[in-house]
Parts: C-alpha cells; structure tokens; sequence
C-alpha cells in the first residue's frame, strides 16, 4: 500500500521519540478484508468489532505503554469507543442564550463521564503516547505490521506485540482474482488459499528480541487449549490468550509453553463494568517485566 | 429477527403518523453481512458504506417526505455522515474559565457547518420526519424490508422504495452452515446458494402500487445497461439507477422501461461539493410525482 513508508517513518520517530527507558507495545486490533474482485464489490470479513484492542490500548497507556494501535479503518478506538453507540447529533445543544449564542454545547447525559474520558484522552494525545495506524485489507495488514516490527526491532525486549486483530486465514491471490464484480449465475467464490501466517517471520526476524502474544478465538471449547498450545508450538512466540466467541468478555486463558492462568470476571464485577482487558494487561506487563529481566 | 414484529408496529404508526397527504419513502442504505458459520466468525460483505443512502435521504427529506431509513448497523447516516471522519473527542474543548467550567464545547473548525446541519437534524427529528432503522445480516435485511412494504401498503402509490442498500447475491441456507468456526485446514467455503431476489414479492404482493427503484452497481460499463433493462423486465419494477464503481459519485444512468436519462455533475460542481444524490432525488420525486398522477 502507498502510506507505508510514510507509516514506517512515523512508526521508527515513535520508538525514538520515548527514550531508552520506557516500553512499547503493537496492538493490532479488528477484523481483515479480503477482497474478493480487483475491483472491489464484494469481500471476505472476519467478526471483529475491535473492542478488544480499543479497550486494551487505555490499559496498557494506564500501565505506562507508549501505544502504537494498528486498526481496521472504522473499528472501535481507544477512549472515543464509550460513545461509539452515540449519534454524535444527540449529544449536542445549541446555545440560543444572548451572550454565547451560536455555541454548541455537550450534553454530558447523553455522554456519561465525558469531561473526564476527554481530560485523559487530551493528555495521552499531549504526551504522544498514542500512534494510531489504520488498514483496510489484509495486505496492508500484513505489510503494516512488519513495518511496525522493523520500526521496534531497535528497542529489543521492551517492545511487545499483542496481535488482538481478526486476521483471516483465507485470500485469493492477485493474479487468481477476477478482475470484474462477479456476475451472479458464475457462483460466487474462488477457491482461496491459506493466508501466510505472519506470526513466524515476526518472532524469527522482523523482532525476534520482542515479547509475543497471539490471540486464539474458536467458538468450540473443546478444541480452545490444543489449539493455543500447537500455534506456540509452531511458532515459538510466548504467550497465546485464547478465548471462547461466546464468553470471551468475560473470561480468557492466558496460555505458555508452562503454564495456563485463567481470568475470569465475577458477575459482581461484570456488573461494576469491570473489564476483563484490565486484567489481560495487567497480567502481560508482569510477564513482559520477567521476560525483559530474562534477556539481560 | 426478533425486533421485526416491534419495528414493523413503529412502521404502521409512522405510516398513519403524517396523514394521508404525505409522501413516504424507504431508503436501503449499506451492505449486508451474510454469515459463513452459524456462530459466527467469518462473513461475506457488499462494498458500501451507505454514502449513497445516507445522502439521499438528506434530498429526500428537503423535498418533503418522510423517510424510513432502513441501515446497515454503523453504515452511514444521514446528517451525522459528515462528520464520521473525525474523531468525537478531537472536535471538543473543555471550558476552564470560571463561570461555564465543566461545561464541553464543540470545536465549530473540527466539525464544519455543524451549527447548521445540527439544526437542520433537530428540525427533522421534532417533526418526525426519519424513522431509522438497523439491520446486520441479510436476513434481517429482508425480514423488515418486507415489513416496511406492509407498513406502507396503506399509502400506495404515495410509497416510493429507494432500495440503494448493497445486497448480497449469495448465502448459505441455515441447514448447511456449519455450527463452528470453519478450521483453516478444512478449506475455507461450502458452496453458497442464490439469494431469492425480494424485487418480486415487493413488486407484486407486498407494496404492488408503491414507485419502486433499485440500484445496479457494476465495475464493467459495458454491461451496465443491458443488467438495467433485464432487472426491469423481471421484476417489473419502475425504475433502475444504474451506476459504474468508479464513477458512482458523479455519474448515473436513471433508466425506464422506455427513457435513459444520464445525469452527470461537472467537474466544477464536484468541486463546489455538489452531490448526484440532490440530481438523483430530484429526477425521482418528479417521476414519482408523474408516477402517483396516472394511478388516480
């Protein structure tokens, strides 16, 4: 895609811009398109609203993280995701009073605790603290992360990589594709082939120091843990947190080669919008800790 | 899907709501999800961001309709559709002078016009003049379309259906979904069904005096009128907008059984920020207006 290399510029300024000191994390977050025509009309997607991701960004900046969100263009976003079911047209009044007349004021009832989401979001925003990437295609998925790999590959351990995004396993490669909207009466699709899994080059070469997560989401229970501890079998990286569809807000394992450490939400704490990246991220950068000492 | 009976019975009631003069129209707006498993991780999309629906309705409503806003979930929307490039919490400021602090200001550069169209929208929305309504998947898609067409079947002639969403051409029936995740060994898809077209039934059972246009998108231009005048055949509908995807937002053929009327916008009025959707609508509601002057 042609914004990569300015991306990559930007990304390599980021890891400088904080010093030797501090930690960086890659957070990949939504769902991958993979299109299906050249010109495109219509396109595989994976289910993928990015809350995951969007949600776990305000953790790891809260732990002291400077944040680089590689998201799916329109997918949830760090902060201004709470408002996300909000028309932005509902939440504002016009002052008709006669001296700030022509002022359009927030309904912070329509926005619950706004002023104090705006304070902490402006101040991220000062400090620089938050580089946001979008992508579209999976093909821009991919190249955008290994720039962001390259652009980290300087700061070793302290960079970690928590790949929350739905990427998909399938794709028709370019000279496969149609180049025309696929007329009805031809049938629908392709036969698509397997996506290279990027997890490999990323934990071999691109940022082979890095501390690695992978997500796992089945919708099948019974199958969740072979299949987390094959792919760090496979791919050498060291944790897998893996979730089930249909409970995944409230409950994840985190799994490595040793060890597997459930968290779950109580339905008080449920109740009390507790959220369970909280707790993923506090249990990562205790682990990254361990694993930063380890390598010195 | 389980909000159609609720839906259907604000349908009705918008229906009777703006008397007997009135005009009313459906608008389609966005693409639709069909689902590759039945818990779902994978989907087939349409390209759409509902711009085309969205913007309509703006034409529609200013024209004096009222409108029934049938919308992808998170498609564009009318009014707001604006202002979806920017992020909410960039366009506010806190007020921390003394009297008004606390109090959260729109950053009338962030947002342009937005006094206007904020008025514009609280007009519309007083009077009652937009009913919206969400759809996911293409199942609920046609599930309350239907329900609109009944809705409306009190009106007749008076009802226009605007079908601008992007719908698919295919899905899997129920009884061939597979329950989980397809597992990327397994290959990726099963072999998918024709959607039954809705055109008919609307046409001919559900709204058979209503003024019904549909859309045809095609990346080929030289296909483009033959697939305009075989939709009309079939389906025996009024009108087809015919457009080409990469020219959709300044050129379109509006075609009848017996006229082909091209319009287009110069390159001066893309540059004024003219939208086809107004030369559209305006072509529509006259021919409608003709339209509901031969049934009497």
């Amino acid at each position: 895609p042609s914004h990569v290399e300015e991306v990559k510029k930007l990304m390599a300024e980021f890891a400088e811009h904080h010093g030797s000191a501090g930690r960086r994390v890659v957070i990949t977050s939504g769902g991958t398109k993979v299109p299906l025509e050249s010109r495109t009309v219509r396109f595989l997607d994976n289910f993928s609203s990015g809350r995951r991701g969007a949600s776990s960004a305000k953790y790891f900046l809260d732990s002291g993280y400077a944040v680089i969100f590689l998201h799916r263009h329109r997918s949830l976003y760090p902060y201004t995701r709470l408002y996300t079911g909000v028309n932005l047209l509902d939440s504002l009044q016009l002052v008709t009073g006669k001296e700030d007349a022509g002022q359009i004021l927030v309904d912070q009832n329509a926005l619950p605790n706004i002023a104090k989401v705006l304070k902490r979001y402006q101040a991220v925003k000062a400090a620089g603290l938050l580089l946001p990437v979008e992508f579209n295609t999976l093909s821009e998925y991919l190249h955008l992360l290994k720039a962001a790999a390259q652009a980290l590959s300087s700061i070793g351990s302290k960079a970690m990589f928590y790949l929350a995004a739905a990427v998909s396993d399938f794709y028709i490669p370019a000279y496969e594709m149609p180049e025309h909207k696929i007329q009805s009466s031809n049938g629908p699709l392709q036969i698509m082939k397997m996506v290279p899994k990027m997890l490999s080059p990323l934990v071999k070469d691109w940022a082979p120091k890095a501390f690695v997560i992978s997500f796992k989401l089945e919708t099948d229970p019974s199958i969740l843990l072979e299949r987390a501890w094959r792919a760090l079998e496979t791919y050498n990286h060291q944790t897998v947190v893996a979730n089930v569809l249909d409970t995944r807000r409230g409950y994840v394992v985190v799994v490595t080669k040793d060890t597997q450490q459930e968290l779950v939400l109580t339905d008080e704490e449920v109740q009390k919008e507790v959220e369970i990246e909280d707790r993923i991220v506090s249990n990562l950068t205790e682990a990254h800790s361990e694993f930063m000492s380890r390598q010195v």
